[in-house]
């Protein structure tokens, strides 16, 4: 149905190149027909393996879902920690940080939908481990927020609800994106990255202009 | 996991009873499990009755599906067509809409999810009218926005993309919304109502202040 799946760069830290292998297509096979539809012989066919290799790399097929998620969630984590630690101030790294997580979002959607759609599925540790890592993702997003407020650039008066929008319009972008669609990537993190300076209510600060 | 499962005012005009009995059933065990993962055998024995008894009101489980998400469907785009028709200017209308689309993601999440994650699993004919109903769903929502643009009150660079982000950050409030959580569908929807202010850069009309 796309292309997403066949993209490896997220997967890219992964070894053996088994495991990563048996990772991309769980991801696959996951997005096409949901979790609970998908087999560990399905994995392992997709892969071109038997059942009994996919156990010398994953225990069950929640473990697949669980490392799957883990990739994902560290992923997304680190795009807005680096757009946080940036140099500008907090609408350059607002901005920044929403045209990065937009593209991704856009650019391995495929992914971000099984990590999206699918923690239900996790078990009681691996969920509490992904519940942490969303936290702290949400954690990041919203001092970017609280920065821009106590420079007086940004003007919001619900600043834990504003950055849960704010992340939650971005990780939209994985469910309606379609590779060859009308807008790329860039373009969307483009539109989006303004969009969210309007939700904070940006003004420049009022000495702005010497930095230009 | 939640109770939208078991709100049936949204199935009130679905009869015979029988039906509307399976069709609920239907959404709980396509949110719970996904699509792929659900047997017709599931769904009637979640509904009470038997395969056979299911058969008398739908052919297949596709054909709960396509119900499932025409209802779904339905609803949005008339609450959106309500609030578009409404007296107010295009400020007071685009927020009406916004609220009551979020209210209705939050509250429905369930089956909210089920219409909009399983999409893909529709069938040729099926698709296509769905996707017509979710086109005209986009144009209402962003005739209010072109109205906007049109009075001055709003500034919009881009109408097409910023309608399909106003959708879409209504729609992920069914992703993430809990019951019993932090805030309200209401609260969620006055939220989000102001933030879409925000992102069509309203200003109040010129003569605004001759109608306070």
């Amino acid at each position: 149905m796309d292309a997403g799946g066949a993209r490896t760069e997220e997967w890219a830290d992964v070894t053996p190149d088994a495991a990563r292998r048996l990772l991309t297509a769980a991801v696959q096979a996951f997005a096409e027909r949901g979790y609970h539809a998908t087999t560990t012989r399905d994995i392992a066919g997709r892969a071109g393996m038997s059942p009994a290799a996919l156990y010398i790399h994953f225990r069950t097929k929640e473990d697949l879902l669980h490392r799957i998620s883990g990739v994902g969630h560290r992923l997304a984590l680190s795009l807005l920690t680096r757009a946080r630690d940036g140099s500008g101030g907090p609408a350059e790294r607002l901005a920044d940080a929403v045209r990065t997580f937009v593209r991704w979002h856009a650019e391995h959607h495929t992914t971000a939908r099984v990590v999206q759609y699918e923690l239900g599925a996790l078990a009681g540790e691996h969920r509490a481990e992904i519940t942490a890592l969303r936290r702290e993702t949400d954690a990041v997003l919203r001092s970017i927020v609280e920065d821009g407020v106590r420079t007086g650039e940004f003007d919001v008066p619900d600043v834990r609800g504003t950055s849960l929008a704010l992340l939650s319009l971005c990780v939209d972008v994985a469910r309606w994106f379609r590779d060859g669609g009308e807008r790329t990537p860039e373009e969307v993190g483009d539109l989006y990255a303004g969009l969210a300076l309007r939700m904070v209510g940006h003004r420049p600060a009022p000495d702005a202009g010497t930095l230009t």
